[in-house]
């Protein structure tokens, strides 16, 4: 059952998006009352599929590689996001049809005029070129060379024909108000990572203060697009898997990553993209992290990872790539980040980022909460630090000073001082036995033989130092890979081209089994309960389908991609045995209904192959032919 | 390892919060920032024990009862929302601080202020008798009502004793835009189940037409609180697991009602309530529906099966109660519900409800939509249908009358005719030959002879009649389970005091096994790695714990409730065996390696009993005895 789609095969989307309309995998949201750009509900079909996309990510990350798994909420407060850069970094370029009110994005809106004039008849080469330069420049423009462009070729509203305002930045969290009082504003999480980093204090500390340690996370990330088009692939509300792993910046080695070494994957680098190269293919991941085309381990690991979970779940080799981003696409948190891409109808689809954050975000939350976001490692020589310890007794103190705020504040003085000045302290402490402390014009005298003030050096052996983790970040958006899984396993049958089929891997088909009564008669329907039950016992999904004849329930079962059709006939009748139905050979087998939930929960679990099953059991016909 | 916890001890809230923070279970979220009410997350414990009820929900409703799950979005346009009634009616009543702007929920804050009166001393008979009154008044009170209340009383500010605003209603939805038009608003949906109810169609379409069928979703739900407190039990987001069950009104009979007729659930009946009686333990829901405590075997179908996922998670038989709704408290869409409730240190807590919607909001977003959300029912007997078809050629007509928007307009017209209408135009035209349309002044003539219009008469055999089907639903608050959970399976070691444990059921344990070497030393060391396998294989989740004593180690792993502990020692270097202990007992036994990932499993999956298990294992200290 290995997805052997050639290349060259055109990706049917009508003939899927038919099928995943009909056949509820995925239909916009609120279509009742015209639906709500970027906004889709998955189905019984759909959802069954992403859920169990999500079970294996879990399985495959968080379980074989013992991740953290956290659930932060999507409500955030704008602290936390203006922190991370979001508030003022997480824009689109937006511009307004005049008349109409409709919005564009900008940079989307010049790229469709820039193809349209392409294709006029008699182009200059000069005028081609400077179009295709102009294409380039684009993602890097600002207001000013937005609004240039579009006035200069009086580009205007597509679909009207009217002008078009002035762009202006589009910030794309959604907003709202945190309570009642209309002092809290609020945004739905753009990423699940900022509910990693401000936990990481709990999160090292649970790992025993040990580092490298990595969470995950599986929830809802947000983004209000301004005119999202693309269905699947461009959404206002998704499912995203993040993973934050958090290494020591000198140590990005990852103690499994020999495993994995010797995997070759399609790396398309900076270097290659900018440079008109292609993708290289026959580089290890050893040799890639050696030669430095991939800055570490901890990084290739992961990307070996990501590779070996879309193969898994039934992307097909050749669909997939890494790319790197080059300097200029990068996001404002990143050093380093490669893509994984898969190949649509679309065209080729970022679906994972693997960033190296560095410490961007804990650094800054440190900076602004001044709660200390850091872990600690062994000096490899004991540091001696000194310094000048000020100890005022409080006690004596306030009772010698009536005004406690006033005394509060010029004590505070205290603690804010440098070493120069508490140098400075210290010789007239030793010289005078009391100090004098003056803030605003305000001061108090505190004297050593009235034991109001004690001043000590002292010495410290300091064994570890302070630092802040890098995060090397994998983030997979989950709707996107479930689309590209639908793309990349739906597949016609050869002598009819009006039936399709999705190959789907058993372990994340939608419903592992269908029960079959061979006609709506009683005789045969006392077996579909007895079936259900071996079925849950084994947690395994099935749809019940007794209506019409059986050839058009195996149409319908294959079009939403049940690996397993278990139908009820009358040989069942007479021994107790039910024939299953692979989807993608179609070949049955007569098995006996006790054991038939192991073998379908061993072929789903990877336990057993299909191929041995059938040698195990006899076919239909020779069954069939035996009674 | 059954939930024994007596009644009369009490729930240990400070003990639970402690290890509940310190465990990392649950913690405030943006706790750096000073953390933001009503908003917490889950760190990995907490989380693994929310996916694993969350997963065992799936698995008791969803796959044994073949409900049709589907995922929503929590973006939800306005239109929906004002047709389900939530724009006008998820309100509560507000109060300000008139000089801090601190926000009060109306009716709490003089629920309070009625407990601290109560409480004062030489309070006559009869202002105790007007106290108790008010406060049951109190939910049924509007603007009106609680601001005269508020000044009468001179009920100020708790914590600054200001004077307080008047009262307002105060939407509980978070309100945002969507796009960036200004011109789309729209909220974070309250409940899951309007992604059910304009999904009706689809739904109805993918069961093969047939009524009954449920669907279910499990995500999240958001309650802007305009003063959460109560912790975890009264939050701004949170996860719900929701059942939207489909019947025909006239049929609310369910097929597997007989198996679980002979449960007896702890029930309490409006009736009961209002009449000043107690909950009703010894009666069968079988009996129940009967005597329409319960209205129907459905509805009571589905309390049954809550009783049960409530006990298998944990739960103590004592602390599950099912109340029933008096009709003053009932939402504004249900005719009947009934609230499962357990008993927590903050008294008895709703966690489910099972509400009869009606066909509330089908026929509500039918009316507002234009989409009929309806299903069929054969006729017992075939009905004749007697009317009048007229038929325009517009072909025709539009080309005589130039002005196509009048001729639409008045040709409309004859669609909105009454049958008594009809009847009287169809004698004109079989008089004349010809019929004439007035609107709004404008008028044509349409005649029979020039083939502009025809009418006819005709009866029609109808065999089947379209209906609103009813709903019930479950509704689950997860994160409130959870939190009841953990109350219910918080215990101390009798000998010790300072340690503390969960007997959580294995199946939702966090974590099911520990991973101990016994010291940290490369020979017990080099077992962990394939112990690991043998439990990835398993799907087992686990901890490894190196640091610290054995001692300490079974402290930290019992205190978040792993109920197996596998312990490497000497006689693992000998034999390959470890030391299997259980979290209740702290019983221990010796396990083979190879075998330990089996017996777990089948423990967490309730295949074998622990108390079976270490009948066919010696015990550590018969082991340890031989070697």
């Amino acid at each position: 059952m290995l997805n052997t789609k050639t290349k060259n095969e055109k990706y049917d989307r009508n003939g899927l998006e038919n099928v995943m309309k009909r056949r509820f995998f995925v239909v916009p949201s609120f279509l009742i009352y015209n639906g709500v750009a970027g906004l889709y509900d998955f189905g019984p079909t759909g959802c069954a599929l992403k859920n169990n996309i999500e079970s294996f990510w879990r399985e495959h990350f968080i379980l074989e590689e013992n991740l953290l798994e956290i659930s932060g909420t999507c409500i955030t407060p704008e602290i936390v996001l203006k922190t991370s850069g979001h508030v003022d970094k997480f824009t689109d370029y937006a511009v307004k049809d005049v008349k109409t009110g409709q919005c564009f994005r900008a940079d989307k809106l010049i790229k469709e005029w820039i193809e349209k004039e392409r294709k006029k008849k008699k182009l200059t080469e000069e005028k081609l070129k400077e179009l295709d330069e102009l294409f380039i420049k684009i993602d890097n423009f600002e207001e000013k060379e937005i609004d240039e462009v579009i006035s200069k070729n009086k580009i205007c509203s597509p679909d009207t024909g009217n002008e078009l305002s002035k762009s202006y930045k589009f910030n794309l969290m959604f907003e709202t108000q945190i309570g009642p009082t209309g002092g809290c504003r609020g945004f739905l999480r753009p990423e699940t990572a900022q509910g990693h980093f401000v936990n990481f204090k709990h999160l090292l500390d649970f790992n025993n203060n040990r580092i490298p340690f990595g969470s995950a996370s599986i929830g809802l990330g947000f983004r209000n697009e301004i005119a999202p088009r693309s269905g699947l692939l461009r959404v206002r509300e998704f499912t995203m898997a993040e993973i934050e792993y958090f290494v020591d910046p000198q140590k990005k080695e990852h103690k499994k990553f020999s495993q994995l070494k010797d995997l070759k994957l399609p790396l398309w680098s900076a270097k290659n993209q900018l440079g008109g190269k292609s993708i290289e293919c026959d580089i290890t991941l050893g040799e890639a992290v050696e030669k430095k085309i991939i800055d570490n381990e901890t990084l290739g690991y992961f990307l070996g990872k990501t590779y070996l979970f879309l193969r898994e779940i039934g992307i097909r080799k050749e669909g997939i790539r890494f790319r790197q981003h080059t300097p200029k696409e990068m996001a404002h948190y990143a050093s380093d980040c490669w893509d994984a891409e898969i190949e649509t109808s679309y065209g080729w689809i970022e679906v994972a980022g693997h960033a190296d954050r560095t410490c961007f975000d804990l650094s800054h939350h440190t900076e602004i909460s001044g709660t200390e976001l850091v872990a600690s490692r062994p000096l490899k020589e004991t540091k001696v630090i000194k310094g000048i310890k000020i100890i005022p007794n409080k006690a004596i103190i306030f009772k010698k000073f009536s005004d406690k705020e006033k005394c509060k504040k010029l004590l505070d003085k205290l603690n804010s001082l440098s070493d120069d000045e508490k140098e400075a302290l210290m010789k007239i402490y030793e010289n005078n036995g009391k100090i004098e402390i003056e803030d605003n014009g305000e001061k108090i005298i505190l004297e050593k033989d009235k034991n109001e003030i004690k001043m000590e050096r002292f010495e410290q052996n300091v064994h570890e130092e302070k630092y802040f983790p890098n995060v090397i970040e994998p983030s997979f958006g989950i709707g996107r890979i479930v689309y590209c899984v639908m793309e990349h396993c739906f597949k016609v049958r050869e002598k009819d081209s009006r039936r399709t089929y999705f190959d789907f891997p058993p372990i994340i088909a939608p419903y592992k089994a269908s029960i079959l009564p061979l006609i709506e008669n009683d005789k045969f329907l006392a077996y579909v309960e007895p079936i259900r039950k071996v079925l849950v016992q084994n947690g395994i999904t099935y749809r019940i389908d007794q209506v019409d004849s059986i050839g058009r329930r195996y149409a319908r079962t294959d079009e939403i991609g049940i690996p397993f059709g278990i139908t009820i006939d009358d040989i069942t009748l007479k021994d107790n045995t039910i024939t299953l139905r692979e989807i993608d050979t179609m070949k049955q087998i007569r098995v006996p209904i006790d054991e038939v939930g192991t073998v379908i929960k061993n072929c789903c679990n990877r336990i057993e192959k299909w191929e041995d099953i059938i040698k195990k059991y006899p076919s239909f016909e020779e069954q069939k032919k035996d009674k």
